[in-house]
Order: structure tokens, then C-alpha cells, then sequence
């Protein structure tokens, strides 16, 4: 049984980490951590978690119980795992940070886009950018994981085949994406209320969004040049939920596209390519570690339109941290992740 | 592993025993019927049913294919089970009725309330109602049980240790309570469309619902004698949940309530008192099989209020299904339903 | 052109005033109070008063400016009124205070339900409660108005015909009330976010809600003697809306309820008898100062239950606050209310 | 007062029309038709309507009595005003056609893409497009008025003023939009229930939307030639509004654009264009005749991003359509349409 320390617990990302650990056979949650909720039952904290967690209690984050677990989720804002995960890795215990501290190779580009300075640029080199479908093979033997964003996780499987192939002109591509509610966490913001996010969609953060140079990144490392990526992120009122359409001028009409990215993702567990005409709903991955794809050239144009949902909660945070330590500690990788997306 | 077909899959609480089915350690879906939807698979109905169901296709309803399995789900309209029902028991497979067809004891109350003569009388004797926190020892050998609707379990669940005990005065109970739409089910009716359901609240039924004569029975069954209900259901804008909120006069304002509740249900691993003060979100059991129950005295005054939520289409139906499923073939009463409530 | 000042007018009250008296022909908003907004403008507050308050900007409140209006309206939290409805006052400036300060008679039952001292104890004898329906006479001339609560505005319009002619048996009345989220204010709570009021629904202040002593009071009032009544609140997953459903064990079944609700309302603007069969939905009264009611009594029982639609905002809160002002100055009552509820 | 007459008023348009003309000074709803609904009172089908229209009564649609009126709207699937609108114009009453009959002026174009002859291919040349931001001069005198689409109408008001200045390259233009469900009608569609579309998005139309030639037959109208647009839209779970976000290579960099836009809508009473780095909110717009615009170019780069909201079935239907009648019959063109928009 793996022991697993979760720091930060208290957010959204912090219960569904509980939720997906509750049924998995070969892990077991040993320590969460809080310090405004030190002493309280996560049970008293989310009533849906009752009957699994009895007695597990947020207590205060201590190094001592937490390297006595074999591995750290950190399910914090970003800066925490900055300033833990040394002392963490170095008593043998490994990380797997949900967090954005170790999602940018550049530590100054790290710091100019979250306006602070990087707190452990010594340990970008061996940090592993934690999405299996391009790094499964890495991912086995990190010992430091960081866990893809939520929008660039849906971005980059939707592009990865167009741009590894050289078929999307990198001179202009466009995600033009949504989440839902909860990607804006649990803490009690103005435009997280129900009364302000609901009956409403808007556009945020459209000059530059912190998940923009993760994504660039990601499109960089296999198509081996920049890409010149216009990202949007909109609200809409659901709970969970990513969804994210890519346009992209294809550069040779020749490619079954459909073809390719049926293949191209033929032996992924957790990428799903739908039928030709079938467009993916976020519903049908809510609760699930799962992402599902299409691709549609409109009326065989110059354009091609590549739609994607995850959970932003599960693939998209919790789900696909879990599926890294599946990986990490040579489990069956959907080990506790055979979750059914709830429909209705 | 149990053999299961299912009657009339296409609905709300079709897909979701093909949901909880699909994780379940010893039952398989092997036949699922619709006249409708012959030859379409569930995973193209069903989006979320993908990676689970890869073949499994809708199939009109023959008697040799369902009597080849151990056991016959009904989650049909009223009136379909009555016609089958028999045929299927004298093959020796046993049946677990969602619909109505069997939870009402006297044919002729059946049929003043359903405005049709009941199709299969002669089995009423057998058929056992399966809310397994009354009747789990009769569920046990049952051939023919009838799943109780979502209302009728919330509100009986609410009620029995008061009612049970003589402590709720029955000269006038009342339930006031609330359902999702997906109660209203996968039909295409105007009250359930988005721009209708959305933003609103609205009683129905006030002048008698069919889940009335039910619950009714079922209260009647543990008092010894007849109870004055007022019951009132309202739809509410989400898509899953029942909550219940039930008013009776104290008849001994002694007993403390608080622990007449934990005491009744210590031993029934699907409901769940919550401590004193907190109230049950309907949130909290989405997508699990599990009734939460508080109990409140208003300052200490002559009126109980007992509320209770549940899934509509897990404890309210598919969930308490598989439940009685469980029981019925000796299986652990948790297999398959260990699912966590999603929250947020 | 009555001049109006808003005393904390950045809250949902405070919005739905300016909404409403944008359009009032003889209503001008020329003063609105903000201490954490000063200077900010209300239409980069609230994108949709963008063309109809293109200047107006929260300033600090200061008597000079709130005493060279006609009326103060309070949209504060409790406690403020207290504080300056003297002053204003004294200077001839009448006061309509949305708040709970001045709605119960008594100051020790104030102090018991808030908490604190009542900041203006003296002012309680003048004060008059601004439900119109009962006190339209006294509002003509009173200086300071309280407007009655949400939920107190929908059970009493509810129950106030059965009371006064004595069909209620008084030992017991029942009511199950739901309200939008929007009831909860404007303020950052963690109950308020969407995703934890969204797909869910719960009960509050069981054992007591500062609604209760006011109800209780109007009852009394038109019964003439104390009325036992269990009120439950609920919360419900949409943005405005009270739906009340009361229960009541009739004393006279000869009475013709449905025909006496009409008769008792026929001539009141803002209040609707639903056709017997017909039941209030809470999106009939989205943004209109309305209240829709429906009588029925389950099957010729002992029991009537009077259900009741009403916008929290509007007939709950900004809109009988304007009414009051139309009586108190002498206009037509529906000036400025005339807007139709939105639907879809 | 101007006599008008609604073709086919049970649907979202219609009772919305309703709602707009109820406070229209200087127009009255006289004649609304409905096959399926004769005999009905509006006021039974829409609970909100109830103290505004009385007596209004749906009846089966009659050439005499509708050109008894000055002015007949269309509220139906397409197809029925092409059968109608001759005889009614002849008649010397005026048509304004909510639907897509004389949307394209190309009658192979809309057979195209409706699947089904054009039925009345004469009156295309005196058809106006009724844009007015665009047509108003032209509108004054039309009999014959085709109010644009929700999306096209969202989208080319986005775009003007890039397009019209040759500011956008045509090569490729993005148009990502979303429409609240409404924008599906009232019909009983499986995809319109809460239960599918709530807590879910989808693209859909993405091979070709009917919208897309109306949207490229206005930009090619202003740019003088054909743009190569790729048009997707989503549905979102909220019941009103459409949200388009629009990307397009900005071929001269030294253009103030935010000034520009300022400039071309300066004069218009229903765009509003938000100050720089404001996003328009679709609920800033919710049952308000109002298009809320913002551009931005992230990053100073080469991509424009222009964002629109307006409500689908206001400024995207029903108030459009009353706009052109205010146009078409000399009154102020904001008569009956300065309702506040809802929020919260």
C-alpha cells in the first residue's frame, strides 16, 4: 500500500485527490495537511467523503510525517511546493505538485508570469513535465512531477498529433477554450458566486493567461520550433468541466486527420477519439480521468477545428496526478481511476 | 458473475445501472432492450459509456435472451413489467422491477392511481418491496422484488424510526419535498427543458401523487395503522438529488431523537444520520448509493423535522436496485456501490 | 422628480433599485453610498446599468447629502439603519430601510434574534412594516418604512387570509420556503460559491431563522393571538426566487378557499391567485414585484396548502421597497414596476 | 398606437416579442396566432404575462386578420413566411420575419442550406437585411424586414468596423461563439432537456452552420469581398445569451483599435463598447436590446481578439425586431426597449 501525504487539502483539487484515493486499491491517504483547518475531519469538511474518511484530520504540514509517506501530492497555490519539495525529495519520499511551481523549464520566464521569484530553480532540470501521453516514459522514474494545468492539458492533446506532424502552420493557431466553475478553485472570490458566475459566459485574462507559456512549451518540445498560439480562456456555468477548441491552418489537405489521431492516440487509456461528427461534451468526462477528441476540417477548408473536454478536476488536475503515480510506482495505470463520468 | 439484462435501457435510470454495472466485481450486462433503439449501441447513446461498453447494443426484448440471464432489471414505464414479469420468474430468473408495477400491495389502489387495471395481480403476493432497511430478510429469497421510488425511500427513510416508535402523531405528517429533473426522466417533455426546469422552483402533484398511496403503505406497514400524510413535491433546478423535509407533532417530547436515529440505523451501511446540527445537502450522495438523515426539533418545540437526501437515480432507484441485487444472489450489499459522491 | 439616495448600494438590493428606479418616470437616484467603494462608478460595478447611470458613483455617506434627498433607502446589513435613521429623519428626509432594523416591534425580540442592542428603540413606535397589502393605509403617511423580509413577504401574503378568518388551526402551521441564492447577498461566503450552491440543495436555520419572529409577528397581527409556526428555509440552486409552500389544518371545510383568496386579493396590484390546478413557478415573477399564490387542499383532506412565488429581490426586497415609496409620495403604485417577469 | 399581429407565438421569440411589446407605448399586440394553440390564452401558456395580456388569445393565422393589422412578425420556423408574407404585404401591412426566409439573398444559397425550395424568391430583392447598425437608412422605407440571426448578429457587429476597414485579414477568420439554450427553441428536443444540457458544453454545426453564409454574405457586404470565416458554435448551460469571440490577423498595426471601434459604434443607442481590458459578460446583457463589445490584441501581437455579448433572444431576435419596427414607423428607436438588464 503506497502512503500518500496530500499538502493543501482543503481545495477542490485536494478533495477529488480524497475522492479518487478512496477506492484505490494500492494507495491509502496517511497524512493531509492545513494549516487554517488544523484538527478538522475532512469528513466534517465535505460530507461526501463520510463514509470513506472516518478519522482522517488536516493537520498542520510537518516534514517529519511527511517524508514518512512515500509520496507528496502538493494541491496548493503555486509557491508551496517552491519551498517543500526540496527537503521532501531529498529524504527519499517523491512529489507529484499540482501546483504550477515546476510546470516552466525557465525559471525567469516562471517568474515573470506569476510575478515572483522561482523558488527552487535547482530542481527544474529533474522535474518532470507529468503528462504520460508525451512523458510516460520519464514519468517512471521522476522523483519530482508536475502535474499539467488544466487548460493545457485539453490544448496540447488536442494539437500534439497536427503539430508533432508538421500539419498545422505554427504561424497562427488559435484555443479558444472554457472551464467551468471550479477551475477557479474553492476560495470565496466575487466571480466564483453563484449569482455572478451563473447565467453568464465571459472571456478572462485574454492579453495573457498563465497557462499560455505552459502550453507554448508543451507545442515547442514536439514540433521543435515556437509556435505563435492565441489562447482565451471564457467562464460558462457548469461546475466541472474543460472545454477547449483549436483552429489551425493545415498545411497539407493530403492527411486523414481523423486517421491520424485515432492512431496517434490508439494505446492511451485516457484519450478517446471520437467518431467522425461526433463532438466531445464535457459531461461525458465529468468525474472521469478521461479525455475525448475530435477533429473536423469544415467543408474540407483550409482550417481544422480539433475540440477536447476533460474534467478540469480529473484529467485535468487530481485524476491525471494520480495516473502519475500509477505510473511512478509501476502500478496498472488506471489503477483507481476506472471511474464512470456521471450521466445525467 | 451474475448475468443481468435490462428492460428498457434508454432512460435515466438505464444508463445508470449500466454505470454502476460497469465497475461491479460479480455482475456483468449482458442483454439490454429497446424497441426503439435496436441496433444502437450504449456507447453512442452514451457518451460516458465508451471505454466501458464497447459492444453492448440495444436489442428488442425477447423472452429466451432475458431468461438467459440470472436476473431481469426493469427500468421501463409502468405497465411493461406486469406483462413480462411472469414468464420470466417461471424460467427461474429472477426480477428487480424499477417501475411501479409492483410496489403498491392492493391491485385496485394500483390501479385508481395508475388509471390502468393492474397486468399481473396474481404476483402481488410475491413480490417484496425492496427497501432493504425493512425488508432484507425477505429480500433475501425474493423472486420478484419492486425497487421503491425515489420519493417513497427518501421520505420513508426520513420517518420510520418515528413512526416505528409511535412518536410522530399520525394525525397529520407532512413531506414537503423537492427532486432534480432527471426525476422526471429522458423523456421529451416541455417542464424539462432547460429553459423551463432552469431558474425556477415549482410545485406539482399537490392534489395527489402516485408515490403517495406508496409511502403511505409503507409507514402503515411499520405504525400498525393508518397515517394522515401530506406530501408535496416540487421540482428544482439541478439535475440529480431528492430532499426530503418531513414535519410530524412529537408525541413524547423525552426521547431524544438524535440517538433513536444513530441506534436505528447503526447497522445499514446506505444511510447515514449526520450529527446534530448539520443538514443534508443533496450534493453529498450525488451519484452514490447513500440516504443522509438529520433530525432537528425546532427549539425544543412540538414539531420534529426530519430531512433526508438522496440520489434520485442511485438510492432513489438504480443504486437501490443493485442493492437489492446483491442481497437477493448473496453478495457483499456493497458491491459495485462504493462510488463517491462527487463533490463539487 | 423625487430625489433618492441608496445608503450601501453595492449589494443585490442595492443593484435591483438602481435597476428598477432607472426607469421610474418620477424617481431619481441622485445619491449612493459605498465606504469600501468611494469613487468607483456604479456602471463599472454593474455592467448593466452602463447606459442608464453613465456618471452616478458611490460616494461616503454623509447626512448633508442623504438629507437634501427626498427618501433614504437603506440596502445596508442590520445595524446601519440604526445608526443614522434619526438624524435623517429629523431633517424631513423620509427612510425606506430594506434592512431587519425596524420590522419587529419589539426591541428585546430584536436584540434575542441579532445579537446586539437595538440601535434606535425609540423610533420603533412610528416605524410602520411596509407590506402594502396589509398596512397600505399607515405607509401613506409614515416617515420610516420597514420593509418586510423575503420570506416573510411570501408566507404571510400566503397565509394572511386563512389567519384573519380563522381557517388555520393556529396549534400548527407549516412553512417549507426555498430561496435562491441571491438571498444570500452579495457577500464572498464560501455556501454562496457556485460550485457549492450549484447541483444542490439543503435546509438552514432549522432550529431558528431570524425570518421566524417576523412572520410570527404578522400573523399575530391579523389572528389577533400567538400562531405556532415551524418555518424551514431551504436553499436551492438558482439565482432569484422565494417559493413558499404552507401547510395548515383548516378548520372550516365549507369554506371555499380558492374562491375567498380571490375575493380577499382582488384588488391588489401585486398579488395573483393562480386558476385552482395552477401552482406558482418562481420564474413567473423573475424582476417583477409579483406574487403569485395558489390554494389547494390534497383530496378534500384536513390540510390546505397555500404555495407562493415571489423574486427575492424585487417583491422580497428592492421592488416592495419602491412600492412603499409610490404610496408613501403619493403615485400610482406601479410606477416603475411594470417590467414583466423574464421568461424564458 | 401600432396595431400588431405575431405569427406563430408559442415559441421563446414569441412570448419574448410579448414581454418587449407589453410596455411599448405606442404599439399593442392585437392579433397572435397559433394552430397548435387556438383558443388558448397567452396568459395560460406564460404565467409571466398574466396581468399584461388578459385577454390576448391565441387563434389560427388568417390573412384578413392579420393585415387588419400594421405590422406582422414572424416567430416561426422557416418556411412559413415565405408562404405568407406576398399576401400580407399586398395587403399594404408590413412584415418584419424573426426567421431565416429572407435572411440570404441568394435564393440558391438558402436552398442550399434549408434543405427545400425557396418559396417566395420574388421578394428577395425588397428584403432588408435588419441590421440596423448597418441598414437603418434602408430599413425607414422596407416593407419587408429580415431580422438577422442571434449569432450572425453578435458576430458581424464584432467585426464591422475590422472588416469594413480592411483591418482584418480575410484569409482566416475565427468566429468561436456559444449560445445559451434557448437559442434551441421551445421545441421538445432531446439535446434542449436540463438534463443533457445542464453541466455540459458542445460544439455542434461544425461542418456548417446555417448561420455561416448570412455572417459571410454581411462581411463580404462591408469588405467588398468574400472573407474565408470558420464559424463554430457551443452550447452552454445558461437560458439566454450568445457569446462570440472572434480572432482575426490584424494586417496594420499602427491602428488604435480600441479607438476605432469607440468611434464606429459612437452614435449607436444598442453597442456598447467596453473600456479596455473589460470583457463582456453575456448576463450584462440578459433580457436587454443591447450588443456589449470588447477588443483586445494580446500580447500586441498579430491577433485581434473582438468579443461580443448579447442576449439571443433581444438584440438577437425579439428586440431586434421591435428596433426595426421603431425604425420602419418613425418612433424613437429605443421605444419599449430600455428594459434594465438582470443581474443578478
Amino acid at each position: 500500500m503506497i502512503k500518500v501525504a496530500i499538502v493543501g487539502g482543503t481545495g477542490y483539487t485536494g478533495v477529488e485527490l480524497l475522492r479518487l484515493l478512496a477506492l484505490h486499491p494500492h494507495a491509502r491517504v496517511e497524512v493531509i495537511t492545513s494549516r487554517s483547518e488544523e484538527g478538522v475531519r475532512v469528513a466534517d469538511m465535505y460530507p461526501n467523503l463520510r463514509e470513506h474518511y472516518p478519522i482522517l484530520t488536516f493537520s498542520v504540514p510537518e516534514v517529519e510525517t511527511l517524508t514518512a509517506c512515500d509520496v507528496v501530492f502538493f494541491a496548493t497555490p503555486h509557491g508551496v511546493a517552491h519551498s517543500l519539495a526540496d527537503e521532501i525529495l531529498q529524504a527519499g519520499t517523491r512529489v507529484i505538485d499540482l501546483s504550477a511551481d515546476f510546470r516552466l523549464e525557465d525559471s525567469e520566464e516562471w517568474t515573470q508570469w506569476y510575478g515572483q521569484p522561482h523558488g527552487a530553480p535547482h530542481l527544474l532540470s529533474e522535474a518532470v513535465y507529468g503528462l504520460p501521453e508525451v512523458n510516460r516514459d520519464v514519468i517512471k522514474d521522476a522523483r519530482l512531477v508536475a502535474v499539467p494545468g488544466c487548460y493545457p492539458t485539453a490544448v496540447q492533446l488536442a494539437l500534439l498529433p497536427l503539430v508533432e506532424q508538421g500539419l498545422a502552420d505554427p504561424k497562427q493557431i488559435i484555443a479558444s477554450c472554457a472551464s467551468g466553475v471550479s477551475g477557479a478553485g474553492r476560495g470565496t472570490k466575487l466571480g466564483s458566486l453563484f449569482c455572478e458566475a451563473g447565467e453568464n459566459m465571459v472571456a478572462y485574462g485574454v492579453n495573457g493567461h498563465r497557462h499560455l507559456p505552459e502550453i507554448k512549451q508543451g507545442l515547442r518540445r514536439v514540433a521543435g520550433k515556437s509556435v505563435n498560439l492565441t489562447f482565451v480562456p471564457h467562464l460558462v456555468p457548469m461546475i466541472r468541466g474543460i472545454h477547449a477548441t483549436t483552429y489551425a491552418t493545415v498545411t497539407d489537405h493530403s492527411v486523414d486527420l481523423q486517421a491520424l489521431y485515432e492512431q496517434y492516440y490508439r494505446d492511451e487509456p485516457f484519450v478517446d477519439i471520437l467518431p467522425a461528427g461526433v463532438f466531445p461534451q464535457t459531461r461525458s468526462v465529468k468525474g472521469a480521468n478521461m479525455c475525448r477528441i475530435a477533429v473536423q476540417r469544415p467543408q474540407n477548408g483550409d482550417v481544422v477545428v480539433v475540440m477536447a473536454a476533460i474534467d478540469n478536476l480529473v484529467k485535468g488536475a487530481s485524476g491525471q496526478a494520480v495516473q502519475n503515480m500509477n505510473i511512478m510506482f509501476g502500478l496498472e495505470e488506471n489503477s483507481g481511476l476506472q471511474t464512470v463520468a456521471l450521466i445525467p
